[in-house]
């Protein structure tokens, strides 16, 4: 691809991403949930435009949007481009979007050029990352992968409908056997690999000054809930020296989480939900509830973290004359992205903004995944303030741009490999 | 009255205790609110109690239960003896009715053994302290000292019903012009002085072993509400040293708070309500609320704690790059309680339990109001485990037969006055 410092195409992305923006469930704000009716729309949108790239249109039985353009080679393997479609509620235009539109951008470029590579390219809108209507996530890409499991199929919305009912509605209304879910869309040989294209949804690279870098591993992550149990007691006639204060136990420990990560970078570690009981301005709090977030790219000091944050929670009680449980509710290894193919993003990186860097996703993405499946990369495109999941999310036209040239030549790297 | 060493009017007492601990507005739990059913019932059964021991009984426009015994001398002044009849939601039996109904079984063993005062006997149940039903207290005792404002009158319960319609239903039904707050029961030349007696509704008299002590002064109390104004952020994809955390900066300054209180006694310093936004566990909270409660007996120690608090708050927030402000919601000055009247206590207390103890109150009660009209004095009672405001209070039956002989004995040395 030659070359667009211009931003020809970057405006073309900007247009896509504004109409897919104005695609949602809901009147003032953007909402895209698995398979709503915003989503029908959107996978038909998405789907004209990646006709118009030259891409051969799908959809799976997730709803999963997939456009497929054979290689130059025949028996070529694929590699597959993609992010997801559907949005948290009040979301932004980019977060997902952006790497599904991007790639398309990109191919639609190479058609108008004559460029032809000699691997097969998908480029995937997955119809579920957000995990905002069940309490689940990754319904998309699970599906892709062939990973959805029985227990996935039962979680259940709101209103009580399971994701399988969701799923037979859509793809067998008339059937009387349960839905079953697909086998996976590839197998581990055909792949060459993935590479998703994200907003960072933090502030580093803008603190950095780079339009974008090259992700390094997916943080794991540990999610806890702690509770501290004291006394509850009257806030005017408890002497100081006779409380058992949980919120009192529940705030020190919160500064300990904060102090271990703040000296072991690049651990974090937030607690985000903290509540007291009974919660009234003249009572002592009985009882204190928290969640502890902690997040590294390597496992052990991850599990290091939480050993030590444990022991200081019993310790803190135990000082306090509390009582305390810790649950651990969710806990996700770290995925470590394709030595082979960050190094090779990083050239494409370097040789379009004249340096690189690496940098760790704190947050989950599809390509965790599809991880199971392929060796995945990850480019992440600066955002203003680091800001995402809301209306003020925003990526710098110029930062499009710059990203579309890095795929450009991510591709025609890998197509010379 | 002579000394009742195996308790039988303990066991009165105890019996009216239960019988008006079953006077409620709820099913299955105490709950007793300004002029409700229930508390048109207590004050029927109440005021049975009252004239079996010899009292003249009136309610007044606001509710409150008035039983009077005219003196042996005439023109004598009056001793007032009360406490509210009104509880909280979910309540014990004693906050509150103990004040009231040991009074009564004083003076019911008073006429048994023919005892007659030289002064006057006013036995008041308040009708209102709690705060329950509307957002404002001590409706009773404003009532009886003739401080009952028209900004009172005004305020709502939950649906929209004033304290001045409901006073008005009461009273005057069918009239045209707005209920007007009646005069105060007695002017101050009339008074003698009011006595209450209040469980402690804290732990200090069960640590050191007495079953009830003389209150020095009622605490000054300062209600603040605080908040702090950071950056919501993403918990995985924002490193430590670039967060504006909300919360961690209240937990901050909630241990702030403690440690001060811990190292100033008899200071007390509370924070049993903070809430943080948007309250998330995978999101860093933008916006952190929080209560302070702080009294102390003293009202420069309170202030003075208060100016350190405050200037504390603002450090924090300075430090961590975050906002603050910082409301005083509510400020009320200590009431000290009559040093003639606290004295005489104390040795009637001394004459009966052997020691005396004198401790400051960290609750407010009706003597805070009456304290404007005439020399309060409050004797505490020893309450298990300091639990008040909770179907757990409780009053051993030896502790009531200790605080009869306290009252008995205290009314008579004040006849020799």
């Amino acid at each position: 691809m030659k070359r667009d410092p211009f931003g020809s195409a970057a405006l073309v992305l900007d247009r896509f991403l504004r109409e897919l923006g104005r695609v949602s469930d809901e009147k003032e704000r953007l909402t895209r949930t698995f398979l709503s009716p915003a989503m029908r729309h959107a996978n038909r949108l998405v789907g004209s435009w990646m006709r118009e790239a030259g891409l051969a249109v799908r959809e799976d039985p997730l709803g999963n949007l997939i456009g497929r353009i054979e290689g130059r080679r025949p028996g070529a393997k694929t590699l597959v481009l993609g992010s997801h479609l559907d949005t948290v509620r009040d979301a932004g235009r980019f977060d997902g979007a952006l790497g599904v539109l991007l790639p398309i951008v990109v191919l639609r470029q190479f058609r108008r050029e004559g460029v032809r590579l000699p691997y097969a390219l998908e480029v995937v809108g997955f119809s579920e990352e957000e995990g905002v209507r069940f309490p689940g996530a990754y319904f998309g890409s699970k599906g892709y992968t062939g990973r959805l499991r029985a227990a996935d199929l039962r979680l259940r919305d709101d209103e009580g409908i399971t994701v399988g009912q969701c799923l037979r509605e859509r793809n067998d209304p008339r059937g009387r056997r349960p839905w079953k879910p697909p086998a996976r869309a590839h197998s581990a040989r055909e792949l060459l690999g993935y590479l998703e294209v994200h907003i960072e949804q933090g502030p580093v690279l803008e603190k950095r000054g780079l339009a974008c870098g090259v992700v390094s591993a997916i943080a794991g992550q540990t999610r806890s809930r702690i509770e501290f149990l004291g006394r509850a007691g009257h806030a005017g006639t408890t002497p100081m020296a006779m409380r058992r204060d949980a919120l009192a136990g529940a705030a020190e420990f919160l500064l300990a989480a904060e102090s271990l990560a703040r000296k072991s970078p690049p651990l974090v570690a937030t607690v985000g939900r903290l509540s007291a009981r009974p919660g009234a301005a003249n009572v002592i709090a009985g009882d204190a509830d928290l969640s502890l977030d902690i997040r590294h790219p390597v496992d052990r000091h991850r599990l290091g973290a939480l050993r030590i944050l444990r022991s200081a929670a019993v310790k803190i009680a135990r000082r306090r004359h509390l009582g305390v449980s810790f649950h651990v509710t969710q806990d996700n290894s770290s995925v470590a992205c394709s030595a082979g193919l960050a190094a090779l993003l990083s050239q494409s990186v370097r040789a379009t903004q004249g340096k690189s860097m690496l940098l760790p996703s704190g947050a989950g993405h599809d390509a965790v995944v599809i991880s199971s499946l392929a060796p995945v990369a990850m480019l992440f495109v600066r955002c203003r303030a680091g800001v995402s999941h809301s209306p003020a999310e925003h990526v710098e036209i110029g930062d499009l741009a710059v990203s579309i040239n890095v795929v450009g030549d991510f591709l025609a790297r890998l197509a010379r490999r």
